[in-house]
């Protein structure tokens, strides 16, 4: 029989949904030792984390993050609440034990993300940060063809997160569904929200970056504040671009923004390398792009590869070739690696030391931004 | 609190892992008032049934599907066994006064058809055949464009389903995963496993098909068979096309096979009409092409819509926009609104008298196939 | 020096432009023994024929085209005429000793294209049709992939050619620019027109079709005469598909349409065959597409070749990797190829026997198309 | 009957050929009062310049570019140096009175180009610089659209241009095809030769950057030079990014690179306004991708113009409908308008003051490179 890991959930937003399915599904897909079981869900509004319990299937509710963290019963902690209580619920958590999932970034800055770091070696628990999209297969697969050296010496890493949501004035900051523009709560604003994935990935795929040049702004200036009620000065970032350096030699091109007409989502990366190069869309994430120089020359062109093949990563897990999973399943596949590292007593990444790595490039993207100047990354 | 529909699964087969994802996620993401309850799954092989019970949380197995009807905790059959067994099991369980889906094909042919069709009217049974491609949200979407009139009168229809997954000719036919390359389990190849899901598309979409003029071909003519083991005559149909005339005087050409090299299931399907035209394409589910010439004549192109939008058909439920679903997500949409049909008291389609439409123009098409001609669907 | 070879066009149309076009560039990019001089345009009007020599440098004009055939500084005649006029000028040409190129199709139907046949033959005159798109170096990559053996046996051939400029009743049929509507002019409608092409790449690419099974429909029955200015019968054929087999045991399933909303000229092809397969696109001519399941199973997938490299065909005449050429190019192509062959001394296709082929296979189409039964192809 | 323009051509090379074409070709497919005459042909090599001659048509050759311009009987001079020639050259050819279309860009540096500009203000001749991409159909109907305000405010601009052909560190620097890698030929690398031509229709399409913050990089140190035979150090850019803000408010992100394995020539622009975005693509030059916010919400998407129609910029002097042209037109187009501006009297971009603002950009981005700080423009 598969051992039971109890779930307490903090918070019950979109994450809370995301991570909440994942658990659900993850057993129905995949042969595991552990099986996660959702205990509690926790939120200050009694009857809104009632009403997730009940849509979900959680067990029990608590609106004090404390008590959910102190119950003998719960096993691993899941942190889905805005970026500025990550920290003191992470430090806790690992004090009483839990393991912890805590949602990206790990951290306001790299500061808090060094402590938080720090408590969970300390105490010696499981942790992870739900950067997704380093499963989605194509990503994965992507890492797979780079691990087995298909791509040669890289020269150039590009990414972008282009979105569009944020473009009308009349769109308030702050509270249920807005607090990423609340500097207060969110830290930054597409730096952390949009750029960290991709700085995830770059530097899951190609290694450290060294040092950085960037540009932010914030188009619209002020904003009405859902808390206040006031107009009141918007300090996140609405956009974010860097050049940089890898410690590979390789170059880096990031932009973020959520002032992108069109694009909901669209984040893309693109790898070029001596040999063959990558590159993949999250608006048809279930798609690699993929160009092999060593093909015959009359027929070199990028291949597009449907990743629904069954020794393609995770997919035998699926359906039948031809028949694409989505976004959610990207989570199951994290839980899916998380509890077979769980098993193993292996560390499964991003870890929070490897979230951590993340954290440093966004803060030198931010502090390049308003120094206007290179900042290397220590 | 929410009413139990209580499930009995005959079959555990790929079909049956995609329902089983269906029902156990449709209540996370949809406000019923029916729940369904995984009751019991029924396969002659007991301990098969009981894995498959485990894995997905059905609280009993059967072994002899008759024993399954006659349970009377049992509210609703799902019939997920080979296309040869639906006609006995469909009206067995309508006699016993369940509720019945019931896996495409409907049947065999026509006459089982009628019978079955007969069985749950005669019955007052709520039935639905598992035609799950209606409720991809880009597919959905399509059918709202062509009731709100957007493409005039129509002038075209093809559609085409290509795969090549049976192209090796050591590939055997018959038993547990191949039984659709045998007919005697299938009826017939891909005109009633794939042309049947364009066909049913088809009719929703753009009204009856009147008469077909068919071509169907068997490429590899013998294959080892995994029951008798020994090498025998393939008597389905390996690609089949047709041409025809819907009632609304459009054209049709259709196309199915499993040869096409580089598709591994690309069911597609393009509509012109007067004014706009619509194209979808499997491979890309979450995407609906479309080309409006009232568009200012300088601008006009073909759209690719990312069907992600809370105000597109089934996406307020799911994630935000950009991010995309999947395959399975169709099933969950077709239980869904199966349920508030049993809620609302509704059929809900495509029902089996629906479904016996898409049986007769199979019929025709593989009558036409034999006959070399063109054959009136009455 | 480069020898003369003084051409006499017939007809000043839209093809009348891209011939000339072809002749007058042709040896800036191709390194031939021959050199076209445009030496004469004819056509009934004195004065449209003359501004059409200002604008590209014919030497002088004609308004017989019997009087252009008996000049004896006339090598070559380009028959650019409506269909109805090709038999009795490429009669009288061959007759006279010169070199015809003809407009595709060939002639209005294979009687006429027989008696054509024998009379260059006869004669043994050099001869070309235009059926251009074997020349657009993608299409002629195809062919040079499948004579390789690259695609192994072929399982399927299919091919579109969709328009959508006659959608409204209220243009006219007959005169400039619109004879393609007039059968007394055109013989048939998409069928010559369009079909025409896709079987000549078909035949060219596949080996020859055996028997079809045809649909034909004229969506709008009457339409004002141009030059009787009255409302009449429209006899053309506005959409017209076919099954049909190829001799190799592949399958075709071809279609072209004039009432296909939002495509302007897609003519595009599909062939699948046991190894890999190809598709190309008229609407974006200067890429072919190409799966090749002897990939290594991770990465294969479409490749998208932009085919503007040197060692592709034709395109170390041009420019550089990565620069389109477009539409026009195929007649220069087809110019460069005759001449090498009137240096050579060889038939360079498609000849006028090629394009009778291709004459059968409309012929049979269209027969079938009013038969409703199959038609063999003798 | 149309003027002559007598063209006195200096170089022979790609763009030699590629110039010739469009002078070649104009008076075919546009209507206009002038008309190139390819009068000589000017190159160090007296073989290579006959040789060019024969193919093109020119009626004489010169091997000394200072005789060119002392003949009266040129009337304008096509300058297809090197870049460390267009100084001398054009003034040389002011000083002489003669029309000038020079290639680009438009020299070195911002000091040459101011001299450059003065030299034919004060002589008042016309002048061009040959920045083609503007003409490019799709480009053109890109300036319509913003031109028009579809647009609205404009948010973000970016822009790459990738080729993959300096990968091998065999491929030597210098000498005929290959003096871009020679600094002392070129001046820079990618920025000279491919940044300058994403700023020239930067600028044309969002008007001025005010600053910007730059990283270049040469991969591949040394390379045998050609002309010495010696391994000499690279001193051009074989990489260039670089991050802006344009006066209008916007955000400028561009990249070029000649180690992007898998692009031969991707130059692409993405323009997002408030209510809509603007993508173009080199490799799909004919088509423009166009999203509109202010479509019904339901239909919304990229559409894919293929701009092909008489009614888009250029359109009706080609072909029909869906038939593409390609790179070559481009030039046909500036030479088109060109010429219709020497008609007019008015003066058509982008002048040699239009190319200055795109060199004093390339400087700064290259200054940038070297100072690691963000550069003014003044």
């Amino acid at each position: 029989m598969s051992k039971p890991l109890n779930i307490g959930m903090i918070g019950y937003g979109f994450m809370g949904r995301a991570h909440s399915n994942a658990y659900r599904k993850v057993n129905n897909f995949f042969d595991l030792e552990y099986r996660p079981v959702l205990k509690a869900v926790c939120a200050r509004d009694k009857a809104k984390a009632q009403a997730f319990a009940d849509t979900w299937g959680y067990e029990s509710v608590e609106t004090d993050w404390k008590k959910l963290i102190a119950r003998p019963d719960i096993d691993a902690v899941d942190i889905c609440t805005p970026n500025n209580l990550h920290k003191e619920i992470a430090i806790a958590a690992a004090a009483a034990g839990k393991t912890i999932l805590c949602e990206k970034p790990l951290a306001i800055d790299t500061a808090e993300g060094e402590e938080m770091c720090k408590a969970v070696e300390k105490a010696g628990v499981p942790n992870i940060v739900w950067y997704n999209y380093r499963r989605v297969p194509a990503v994965t697969l992507a890492k797979q063809l780079i691990d087995e050296g298909r791509l040669g010496k890289i020269f150039h890493y590009r990414a972008v997160f282009l979105q569009d949501w944020t473009i009308s004035a009349d769109l308030p900051q702050g509270g249920a569904g807005l607090w990423r523009l609340d500097a207060a709560a969110a830290g930054s604003g597409v730096t952390g929200d949009l750029l960290a994935h991709c700085i995830d990935t770059a530097l899951w795929l190609n290694g450290p970056i060294q040092s950085v040049t960037a540009m932010t702004e914030t188009f619209i200036k002020e904003r009405t504040h859902t808390l206040s009620g006031k107009v009141e000065q918007v300090k996140i970032d609405d956009a974010c671009a860097f050049l940089g350096r890898f410690s590979n030699g390789s170059l880096a091109t990031f932009e973020s923004t959520r002032y992108a007409r069109g694009h909901k989502a669209l984040y893309t990366f693109e790898i070029n390398g001596e040999n063959a190069s990558i590159a993949w869309d999250l608006h048809d994430l279930h798609r690699l792009s993929y160009f092999d120089h060593r093909d015959d020359s009359i027929i070199r062109g990028w291949r597009s590869i449907h990743v629904t093949d069954g020794d393609q990563p995770y997919m035998k897990h699926w359906w039948v070739p031809g028949l694409q999973i989505g976004y959610e399943h990207s989570f199951v596949h994290q839980v899916a690696d998380f509890l077979e590292g769980l098993a193993n007593k292996k560390p499964v990444g991003p870890t929070f030391r490897d979230a951590l790595e993340t954290q440093k490039v966004c803060d030198a993207v931010l502090a390049s931004g308003k120094s206007r100047q290179w900042v290397e990354i220590g």
